[in-house]
């Protein structure tokens, strides 16, 4: 795991967009659906605190899911370089192949762990927006609305980082599981951008 | 308009996380969603590097887009910032009433065209999103389709802030025009969605 300097989080905005577009296959859409979470659960913040009393509970849950998403941009490119080195790894002799093999399972396992824990934490995300969508300031409902539509954005484009990477991987119980889990926590994500979404679009219509 | 060491984009992620979701009203989720669609615009940046030869005018393009979008992250809490302080003008003489009134007209009008312009800037960034999609590196699929999810989050994201603000506008030919022109765009932004999402999964389940 990267630490220091060099951290995804530590970029400004605008390096970030500028890395985030380069020829290097990382940061991707992996890290870019991990940090839309995170915009989401501060938004979801900002409307709590703008809601008068009684939010100290969802302040306090928002703060903590941005800044597990915030570690989950890295952790996702972090992720991702570790499967590109394992590619990397020599694989002269027997013994060498499969320790690359090893290598290389292992490293794609994490590079699908990181972004369903990121459809995961999103999805708590979302109920937090849902919360402050029906219950919180009106003046801030845009804002609400906006953390329901990054939070799902983050969901579905973390589950497709997951998918991505299944396909490498040799545990067929662990794919079969991954993709039966994805399959609820997005069904429930879109559940919770019609109900956010419509209320939304109600309200400002 | 802002310039110099305090814009937005020159704050770290992790600041302007914390920014975000602060007890201040701004930064908000108009800036959010010009930030998804700035990242969606990388992505297909990205995307068109790694897709070899030929992709030269839809680097350039995606560049020129992210570039704007990243100017509207700070255009759009400027405006939000000019609303309030015409708010705050005074109105004791019927002259600073008169004053007050106006520029809290001027000032709402640029708070609805500045997302407007998200909007309809992001539903590029999803044309050549689709276009990557289709055509790009099979092996960063998922990548254009995270620009596609953030691109559309970002139109629909604007679209919230362009509404919200629209009930404060006096002229209401300008309103109208506004909401019509905003249904046509958006209307056009979930084709988009519907057809670089079914495609990415398809691909990808």
């Amino acid at each position: 795991m990267e630490s220091g300097g060099n951290l995804l989080t530590e970029l400004k905005i605008r390096e970030f967009a500028r890395d985030l577009g380069s020829e290097k296959p990382a940061p991707g859409g992996g890290s870019a659906s991990a940090l839309a979470g995170a915009l989401a659960s501060s938004l979801v913040k900002m409307v709590a605190h703008l809601s008068g009393e009684g939010q100290d509970e969802i302040i306090s849950q928002s703060l903590a899911l941005s800044d597990e998403l915030l570690d989950l941009v890295n952790r996702d490119t972090e992720a991702f370089n570790q499967v590109m080195a394992a590619f990397r790894l020599p694989k002269g002799t027997d013994e060498e192949k499969r320790e690359r093999r090893q290598a290389i399972q292992s490293a794609t396992r994490i590079a699908t762990e990181v972004p369903l824990r990121v459809v995961e934490v999103s999805l708590e995300v979302l109920k937090l927006a849902r919360e402050m969508a029906f219950h919180g300031n009106k003046n801030a409902l845009s804002d609400a609305g906006v953390a329901g539509l990054l939070g799902v954005a983050a969901c579905r484009g973390a589950s497709y980082n997951v998918l991505i990477n299944l396909p490498g991987l040799k545990d067929e119980e662990f794919v079969s599981t991954t993709k039966k889990r994805l399959g609820v926590l997005l069904s429930e994500a879109a559940d919770l951008e019609e109900i956010i979404g419509s209320h939304v679009r109600g309200a400002l219509n």
